[in-house]
């Protein structure tokens, strides 16, 4: 046996003890899997929410510490503790959730075969409501889908809202909730105070129809009427996982005129560019880095998704399309000074830029670097 | 005791039994660090690379059959894997890497006091290269550190390579490979071809100087004179664990317009817009979902950079330029569908270009679904 030999033999040998390790990790996960759906029996049964920030960081904590201790990356475990919970919230809800109401009121979902709707309709049903769907061709048995209900939500194109809630207008029992999850709150929810004189509460969930659970996920409220009378349905998005912002429609409005309007116009746009240019994308990704490639696979999952919906959110809304036009205006100078080659007028408004996003720079340096990190754990160079 | 306080007790026992399987975990981790370690030492003493394709797919496939079987997500596990392995690549080369040259000869970093000069020199130095900087203030004696040299790299900025490249002009040994890190290659490679008789390489690394390792990341090479006398350093940057991509310098150029200078420049005029908005960015995040965040923190990670790195890599480049030329027109024209809400034009063009993006709309969109899963995982509501 030669040298080269007996050291490839070595190799084998600890690649095999690498594979038992990995074996015994999956057989952990197993056995951690079964504890978790225990614990899912036990919440479910005492309403404990999926989701407890506390327990969440006491287990990191200890975990991070065993680390340091035996001389492993905290990053490390804490990072594959992440991974394994989001595993977990996912799995609590199996066997149902916690209902709030100790006497389920029939919930209708108006648009319940749309996306949200489903989602809507099927986190209800599993925490013991009556729900009801009150679609497009049912109208003409709308009065007996909406009698006795204790909720209705709105779930619907944004352009079609105002004219649901005008047909519901009168038709609601008195203490019943009117609610909605359009993606803007001033007009939908100016629409149901006038529509119904009972409880009105306006929510946007800021995800889409095909998350795996609500853990973690943010749903924004914004006060209609009767906050006493709607709390239950917030302590019910709570106890499937998430968390509610509450903020007031016309503050809610403006900040998605930044985030939704402008941004997936500008990414519209972007992509307009990028397609007119007939850009080489597999050159241009097999010379890239995963930034870049992350960075194209942001403007191309737009286009993967609904063009009404991106039409709904980005066309009407007058916010959006001042800041659009303003951000034309900032194009010109920046196009101006990249003309001019100017390096020193680059820097002084880089410099400003800077400036303002003040410590929260570092951060999103930081947070982009680790998934970076993450987007390149996937690369395979074959 | 009561009902309740029984099944409390239950909890808090689950929660102990989950606590003793993260502990088996990060022990699991310390033992297959240990023999990570072990690996390495071989790895050194043999010369194979860091990152071996082959065997991470088959540890991977091998890993997803038993979770299945076990009944747990074959996603996960292989997340935790390559999350894992990420850790490894980083301790494999701890004991240094093998040289792909049994009789080293000198490497000159010009530059080398500079991230990236700091960066390769070091992984020279632990491959067992003689190394020596030439830094602006050693001019005076360059020809002694010079002398003899096997392998000369610019690592200096843009603006400066040419006149750089022309002051080693006729300095170096006649069989010294004259290679550069800039990050565009028609005029330095232009550039090194004049000022040098013997072999010449233009390499782009497409990554910044703080990566933890080389594992997974590309290195862009296009050719300059004599592949048979630079391919040692090829073999050199795939030992320590890059994936080196050939393309000849105009198409390198033509792709880099888009993805540094057009993509930096869009990001740049994004965050003047931002600033000169003065956007409430504590409120936007606090109603945002992923990602937004992850959208916002692309932008603004730019910011915490360099403005200097930035201003070489948009300004003078005039085929980004170009291309930032027409983005304004196709801007102009989205902005005037966007005045006329005109709906039916907004998805006549997103169709467009979502036929254009073809199949890889739908991987992208899979792709930051991973991405914005993971980016979830570490937000912390309390």
């Amino acid at each position: 046996m030669s040298r080269d030999d007996a050291a490839c033999g070595e190799l084998e040998h600890l690649r095999a003890e690498i594979d038992a390790v990995d074996g015994r990790l999956v057989e952990l996960l197993a056995r951690r899997r079964d504890l978790v759906r225990e614990i899912g029996r036990h919440k479910t049964a005492r309403g404990t929410p999926v989701y407890v920030p506390e327990r969440e960081a006491a287990l990191l904590a200890a975990r991070r510490a065993q680390a340091v201790a035996a001389g492993v990356s905290p990053d490390l475990v804490e990072d594959l503790l992440r991974r394994i919970m989001r595993e977990s919230y996912g799995a609590e809800g199996e066997h149902g959730f916690r209902r709030v109401l100790s006497d389920p009121v029939p919930v209708v979902i108006v648009g319940g075969a749309g996306g949200m709707g489903r989602l809507l309709a099927d986190l209800f049903k599993r925490s013991g409501y009556p729900v009801r769907v009150l679609e497009v061709d049912d109208w003409p048995h709308a009065d007996a889908l909406l009698d006795g209900a204790g909720l209705v939500v709105v779930s619907v194109p944004i352009a079609e809202t105002a004219g649901v809630v005008a047909r519901l207008a009168g038709r609601l029992p008195a203490g019943c909730i009117l609610a909605d999850v359009t993606s803007r709150k001033r007009a939908p929810l100016a629409a149901m105070l006038a529509a119904h004189a009972g409880p009105v509460l306006g929510l946007h969930p800021m995800f889409g129809p095909t998350v795996p659970s609500l853990a973690k996920q943010v749903v924004v409220t914004c006060g209609g009427r009767d906050p006493a009378a709607t709390a239950w349905v917030l302590d019910q998005l709570r106890i499937w996982g998430a968390t509610v912002a509450e903020a007031p429609a016309d503050r809610h409005d403006r900040a998605m005129a930044v985030v939704q309007a402008l941004r997936h116009f500008t990414t519209f746009v972007y992509g307009m560019h990028l397609a007119a240019e007939d850009v080489d994308l597999a050159e241009v990704l097999a010379l890239s880095s995963p930034i870049y490639r992350l960075e194209i696979a942001m403007t191309g999952r737009l286009f993967a998704q609904d063009a009404g919906l991106y039409a709904d959110i980005v066309l009407g809304n007058e916010e959006g399309l001042a800041l659009a036009e303003r951000y034309q205006e900032r194009l010109a100078e920046a196009l101006d000074l990249y003309r001019r080659g100017d390096r020193e007028a680059f820097r002084r408004r880089f410099a400003g830029v800077r400036a303002w996003f003040g410590e929260l720079a570092d951060v999103f340096l930081r947070e982009s670097d680790v998934l970076l990190a993450q987007a390149r754990d996937r690369v395979d160079h074959r």
